[in-house]
């Protein structure tokens, strides 16, 4: 028997605990899934001789010994715990898999878990994760066939699929909703287009969209990524022309996302006063010039120069509840972009039924024989309802397979890895079509 | 003899140095003046009696050398220096002057140097400086007659004389350009108006202009101070319903200046790869969307919407030289807000024959007997030529005369002082007007 421990049973774990349930006998495998929450744990899982574990992840102890005598433990926590597992997975020689970024803490580490002979697995889950898979199979394949890599781009979203849309964002929140907020924030975004580099600062990201068209599912629009560049070694595109990474919306998001932004009202650096006993629509006008009559949503239009006809953008910015008169409702002072949270927390939030979706695309610009060609790769994926999402199933699934490989050995790199080599991306990708999750790809 | 240290003797102190040497032989003081720059000092003193002295300021001992047995030292050093030199006069017991923000580590000190009844005076330049002296006369003279205050604003400019006027923006560097360049960066401008806080991102700033009128110098506009709140228990504020400080340019200057803002040819937080090749088009153009044939003058007026017939806005980008092939020449790659002050510097430096202007205005609401009354106070004050800048004259002389007050035992409150009381004000701002630095006031 391998004794594998999970820790964390929250939303993302769903479909990786139930992967490993489901494989655990056909491959000996000792589960035990620990968590703060021990009826988490027990709601998730299906088979009885996977062991249900309360843990607190800050008693070393605890952990050292739960860890003891396994072959791989998953840390599906929030990734600033990652690091105290990962050395103790170190000390007993134990593989590691999370979905999470590579930080520069667990990089620090690679030589010694080379030394050990052993994997830590990183970014292995949807964004980063299936993005890396699929890319690196596009890249490769055009590589292999005498193509030269011109132009690269990439987006994801994780959205709320067409029939359940209820607002005029056609958005809910899928995922941290604080993420989103703050999505662009914290300095310039950079990219690289036809061999130049480019930089938009955060105030004009979400006015610097690429509207894409994907076939069955209508238009997306784009926008940057902080970093665009981070991959370019990593996926071997040091020469590339263009480089560009970015984010899904449905068409328009962004336009009335950036009232947001132009605001202030997406600001995390300062407590606004008297926050806690604020409206909805105090809190525009917090934002906006005194007058002593005018109302705030004219003074937000001619703030804003939204015109009179817009009506596309003014339903979408009216049907958050801004201009409402109800309490934020916060027990406390928070920022801008924590009471704007919590504001559209109140509309955007998955009903019991509302089923995601997430779009990723690739697009590939190459030469070869000296002709310029390109290809499209896509993947739209659907949730079951709130509990079974679309994106806990592309986070938890990809990770999942990974983990059989390192046990199974079919993984013959060492260190702390991202799965970009076909050892990875070849068996994960063909396994996660057994589940639906298909790429197309199309010749332009 | 009492001994007076002076450290630093750049521009800013020009007028310091004079004063203190046209009062030494009255007063009995004994002058010494000292720089990293012995030939610096030698071209600033006048008095064959005034001691010039090079030193390097990181040589502690040198310095405690040089000011033991002072009565009095004066920095005019960066402000991040004044620290060190603040602790070695509190070990000694001496006075200490500067015309910086009095920062947290010097107020940290308070206690200790009110224990030995020592006076280390902050703040006592023009801005801050002379914008506290005059609105604390003011302020002080509407509550003595019973007046309650419920309104106060407050703007600076450092601007360039009319008749100096050569460029449309009618502006030209006065004092350190990189402050110039960053102004309003770093967070979001907070003020109170008509009793609500309001708070402003720095996207928006140099659009959320105010404009005031000042008899025989025609309109300025005023954009906010980073905290206008920062004085309100200084000057006893607490319950005012408008609080507002900011800073003038000529009309016109915020709305072009924004169009950097926009672009985020502002931005200081990373360097820019190959900036040391670039040509001033290169830099503007990294901030716009690639196009294989459009000019950069046509994207730039697409991307911020600037209509084709604001010509007003448009001389005012042309005439900084952004469109030029011309390389900027720094010798390394910089940050795009060192590159844009480097680009402005060539237009925008003093002439030898410039002559400067300071302008500074306050505007007080304030209840009496159950009326509302409002008063004006505004200063117009210009330089000589570009090294004897009003600048210069207005940051100098307050100090000095501050000097003056402690060496002659006037100022009989301790510790890590403002200039914001009766003892101060009154004989500075009387002395101030020998030299035309004269404010005007108006009833409204």
């Amino acid at each position: 028997m391998k004794k594998i421990v999970v820790f964390g049973a929250g939303l993302s774990a769903t479909y990786l605990i139930s992967y490993l349930e489901k494989n655990a006998e056909a491959y000996a495998w000792d589960l035990q899934i620990a968590d703060r929450d021990l009826a988490l744990v027990k709601s998730k899982c299906r088979s009885s001789k996977t062991t249900c574990i309360e843990i607190d992840i800050s008693d070393s102890i605890a952990v050292r010994k739960l860890i003891s005598g396994s072959s791989l433990v998953v840390s599906m926590l929030p990734a600033s715990l990652h690091i105290n597992i990962a050395k103790e997975c170190l000390s007993q020689s134990i593989h590691l898999a999370t979905a999470s970024y590579l930080s520069e803490e667990m990089k620090e580490l690679d030589s010694e878990v080379k030394e050990n002979d052993l994997i830590f697995l990183n970014e292995c889950g949807l964004d980063p994760g299936i993005d890396h898979l699929s890319a690196m199979k596009l890249l490769d394949g055009i590589r292999n066939e005498g193509g030269e890599i011109t132009e690269f781009e990439s987006f994801t979203g994780g959205l709320i699929a067409p029939d359940c849309v209820d607002n005029p964002w056609e958005y809910k929140f899928t995922w941290n909703p604080r993420n989103v907020v703050l999505a662009g924030s914290g300095g310039a975004v950079k990219f690289i287009h036809k061999g130049q580099y480019k930089f938009i600062p955060y105030h004009r990201v979400f006015r610097r969209t690429e509207v894409v068209s994907i076939d069955n599912y209508g238009k997306f629009e784009g926008y940057a990524n902080r970093d665009s560049l981070k991959y370019r070694e990593t996926y071997g595109l040091e020469n590339v022309q263009t480089m560009y990474r970015g984010t899904f919306r449905r068409l328009g998001f962004s336009k009335a996302w950036n009232c947001f932004v132009q605001l202030g009202a997406t600001d995390d650096s300062y407590l606004l006063p008297h926050s806690k006993q604020m409206s909805h629509r105090d809190f525009i006008n917090t934002f906006l010039p005194f007058h002593p009559t005018d109302s705030i949503e004219l003074k937000l239009k001619s703030y804003l120069g939204i015109d009179q006809d817009d009506i596309y953008l003014w339903e979408k910015l009216e049907s958050t509840g801004i201009f409402s008169e109800e309490l934020i409702g916060l027990d406390k002072d928070a920022t801008p972009a924590q009471l704007l949270q919590c504001i559209l927390e109140k509309k955007w939030s998955l009903k019991e039924s509302d089923r995601d979706m997430i779009v990723m695309w690739h697009n590939v610009t190459y030469l070869k024989n000296g002709e310029a060609h390109g290809v499209e790769s896509s993947l739209v994926c659907k949730g079951q309802d709130r509990q079974h999402t679309a994106m806990a199933q592309t986070v938890g699934l990809p990770l999942a397979i990974g983990c059989k490989l390192i046990l199974t050995n079919q993984i013959s790199d060492r260190g702390c890895l991202l799965p970009i080599k076909p050892e990875f991306y070849t068996p994960i990708l063909k396994e996660l079509e057994e589940y639906s999750i298909v790429f197309k790809e199309k010749r332009l």
